[in-house]
């Protein structure tokens, strides 16, 4: 089934349930009028619907191959990026200074997320550029500024992060790549990096590396990491792409999905880079790209569960059975309750973890106009939004393969591709365990004052909303009160323990208000709204339950024990 | 890392769990002393760790390939297949009058479980034979008993099920495949089946597909069904393999995973076959079979689940960290509260979905030592096994993943195989909501005796048992005797609208039951059994929650609403 990009749900949800008008209403975004966004979404769409969708399956059967040392991408991958590059879509809330639309980030996001739906692999590249574009806007030298920059937000060249090493993975500060300085302002990168998305392709003028090393007797540990700008090839005293720098990919990862997307193993082998930030102060930087792909990620979740809704629904109502099922019925299996269930779970999941990338987008942007309080909130929201955005996705693709039976099973479908590509979404960009420690850690070391502000206000609106649902929704936002508070009794492992569940029960209070929101713009959205709220909303008790038995008994077993 | 075949855990299942010693007391199985046992699966286990776990990769990357209408298996698929007839392991409950070694199914059950996680494409071939034995001993002439059983026994020649048509997957009624008597006793069979596990292979003496299809006005639906066999190569008067019927493999299909298993689509021309039990009454004979099979789906599952739990410990205790996480660690990812979190719910739904499996076998044996109530117990947990161990499957096989951490994503990891390959498993033989729709419709016509019987004897169980788990497991026996009685006093599609969460939460309350009896046996197990039921039962009060819910809210969005 052909996608279909959702601007109308994108337009209902930045009007009537995460409050675009607050970005709006701000000096900085006062530009983002209604008309201007619902035409470059129109536009965005219809490329994605267009030009990138039918490169999603050929990406997958033809994967980016590795050829005597140079990336070979998908047929029509070249054609489909410099159609989003000349559309602007690779750098929507980039800096109008080096030729950004300095857009939203929640029009980014919408534009991400129509993007991801089409063509996942495809994405994953300039979501990685604009991780870069934002690190190097925050923490990059005038001079780098002005020459990456402007080629970045263009499109004419990309960019990636290379963090993971073979012994560093969650571990970040294991890294051993190292950094020398040359004597001339510059450093000699040398080590070794895994997992880079888009280590290389051939269809960006330049491949621009941002890559965590080590200077000589740094710290151990994460503070003694820098951040180095290592461009594929050295650019010429005009800025243009010069000499081949010291740095190759080794091989291309053979993967579960994103086939189309080359995951690089790159050697730098004393390659030239630039310190970007300061010496030893690399993580802040990284933390700068990684918010921005930790909302880049959840929005892959919300992609691929949309595309995976989208293909289920048709196919259902396209799918006759022999015999009536229910008197009234369509004749298909849309008739059988079951198969209504699945797909209501699938529409009402999609729906509240698009919601919390764009609130969580809104709160970005409100932070970025200098609202603390909001910047606050947002840092609460990141890592609950990834963690629920992507396993929405996986759990809607699941969902997907089931609703259409045995098809589903069969690749030609398209739909197990869904679940294959979104599957490394939990993983990357910090796994959702990680997200989890973020959240009942650093995220509460506030003393919980960011979250405690979150939950009132969801109590606070639950029970303006009223009625039984605003009273279920009231009820677990009280019961999240009260989970909160337990883990913030806890010694931080011991609260880690219980942090996955504590988060997932946090997203489902946080999704049931976003469909109260919804609620009250019709029957069809009302009818949503008590389906999350009557079926999935209940689970959080069980999370909450589990969240509060703590670490204590997962070391009950010996490392033996787990192995018998 | 290798696959070791958990000889030990069936052991303490058997003994401590599942009450084996009730099948062995009965006269038909009193020759399955332990020692037999004992012997039979140490020599089936070590088949399948040295000989048949290293197919499972291979035939992952050399799938199964149709060449001039011929099926070309993986290599080693041929000698693997060998070495498991020869051990017996294709027919272990088959009938020694014609060459079976007349073990329980809870026996059989076991070597299914060790073959599966070996290699599960592989094992679809036997588990298929199985379920025709079967078939064919209940419903067969003894003219064709005499003729296949002592080949299919023997593992010469293999049988397959051929029930699903283009048009008719669930809905098997709506098949068209024609049957025409011959005048001769036989018939005449044309039609076209999909999805037909092993419908060929290059490395036994001829396949005999028990083939589903319609006598001349023969009564619509379901009622007008007849089964045939029908043969490859018909075989001569001396029993061997004789012309080629016309009869063929249109093509493969390419798969998510399991692509060592050809799946075919068969085209049948005016084929010969001969009639399997009485005309029209072909679906008695099929659910001989299919219920046979739900058990060996069951176990697919578990069988997955294992390998895939087998891996993360093994993974997680390699993984070593950069610094030590925890005063007295293990200096791995071990020592990670979330790390262990997943490997003990791996575990502890890995044993209670593999116990749910031999407790449904135990009863499956009973009953056919003529044990009626434990034969309608069997028909109660048949469903609830087959959609809660594959349910297991998946769900482990992802959390498997996870625990690897980019390195799952990766498929010479070969984890990432395990979830393909077992995703299917809630699809084939009954979607799990077929199974939902078998627990609340056909399970329930008693008005709820066998349910009730059921339900009762946990609840005595846990109370019996005692201590605050024992009370845990008894108040939800309790919630789960609620949500059966608000199912009975539903019509039959409202309870479908709630029918698979009401079995999840179902199986729920089995498996703290199968955690409670293992807890008597020692501290880790007592661990295991705390971990399942603090933290995952309290999952069936949200389940029973979203049961309760019926289907009427499932059809307030229209198919419009659905796709919008």
């Amino acid at each position: 089934m052909p996608y279909r990009a959702p601007t109308a749900e994108f337009e209902f949800l930045l009007t009537h349930v995460v409050g675009f008008d607050r970005v709006t209403a701000t000096e900085r975004h006062a530009e983002a009028t209604p008309e201007t966004v619902r035409a470059l979404l129109g536009e965005a769409g219809r490329i994605c619907e267009e030009v990138i969708a039918p490169l999603n399956r050929a990406g997958d059967l033809q994967p980016s191959r590795l050829e005597n040392g140079v990336v070979r991408t998908p047929p029509g991958y070249a054609e489909g990026y410099r159609a989003m590059a000349e559309a602007g879509m690779t750098a929507i809330s980039a800096d109008p200074e080096h030729g950004g639309l300095g857009l939203p980030q929640t029009v980014a996001t919408c534009v991400n997320d129509m993007a991801g739906a089409a063509c996942l692999a495809l994405q994953m590249n300039p979501l990685m550029t604009q991780g870069q574009i934002e690190a190097l806007e925050h923490h990059g030298s005038d001079d780098l500024k002005a020459l990456y920059l402007p080629k970045l937000t263009s499109g004419e060249w990309c960019g990636t992060m290379n963090l993971t090493e073979p012994q560093a993975g969650s571990d970040v500060g294991a890294l051993t790549t190292k950094a020398e300085p040359a004597g001339d302002g510059t450093y000699r990168i040398t080590g070794q990096k895994i997992y880079i998305s888009w280590g290389d392709n051939d269809f960006t003028g330049n491949v621009v590396h941002l890559v965590l090393a080590r200077l000589p007797d740094a710290p151990r540990g994460t503070k003694g990491i820098s951040l180095f700008l290592v461009p594929k090839l050295i650019p010429d005293a005009a800025g243009n792409p010069g000499v081949a720098n010291a740095l190759k990919v080794v091989s291309l990862e053979h993967k579960l999905g994103l086939h189309g997307s080359p995951t690089c193993v790159m050697q730098y082998e004393g390659a030239t880079g630039w310190l970007v930030g300061a010496e030893n102060d690399g993580m802040a930087a990284m933390f700068t790209m990684m918010n921005n792909a930790r909302l880049g990620v959840a929005v892959h979740g919300v992609s691929v569960a949309d595309a995976a809704t989208q293909a289920a629904v048709a196919y259902a109502a396209g799918r006759r059975q022999g015999r009536p099922l229910i008197e009234g019925g369509t004749g298909t299996i849309l008739d059988h309750a079951d198969v209504r269930r699945m797909l209501m779970e699938m529409k009402a999941e999609t729906f509240a973890a698009r919601a919390m990338a764009l609130d969580l987008a809104v709160s970005i942007d409100l932070g970025h106009a200098g609202d603390a309080a909001q910047a606050a909130r947002a840092a609460v929201l990141t890592p609950i939004a990834k963690a629920y955005g992507t396993e929405t996705g996986i759990k809607v693709a699941n969902m997907g393969i089931q609703v259409h039976g045995g098809m589903g099973f069969i690749e030609e479908t398209g739909v197990a591709q869904y679940l294959r590509d979104v599957r490394v979404s939990a993983i990357y960009e910090g796994t959702n365990g990680i997200q989890a420690m973020d959240l009942a850690g650093r995220k509460m070391s506030d003393g919980g004052a960011a979250i405690g502000a979150l939950v009132d206000a969801v109590e606070a609106e639950a029970l303006d909303a009223g009625g039984d649902l605003g009273a279920e929704v009231a009820a677990m936002a009280a019961a999240l009160r009260a989970a909160t508070g337990d883990m913030l009794g806890r010694e931080l492992n011991d609260r880690f323990g219980g942090a996955v569940p504590y988060m997932m029960g946090f997203a489902r209070v946080m999704g049931a208000l976003y469909h109260l929101r919804a609620a009250r713009a019709g029957s069809a959205r009302a009818a949503l709204a008590r389906f999350y709220i009557t079926r999935l909303l209940p689970e959080a008790h069980g999370l909450f339950a589990q969240a509060r038995q703590g670490a204590a008994d997962l070391y009950d077993l010996s490392p033996d024990d787990l192995a018998a």
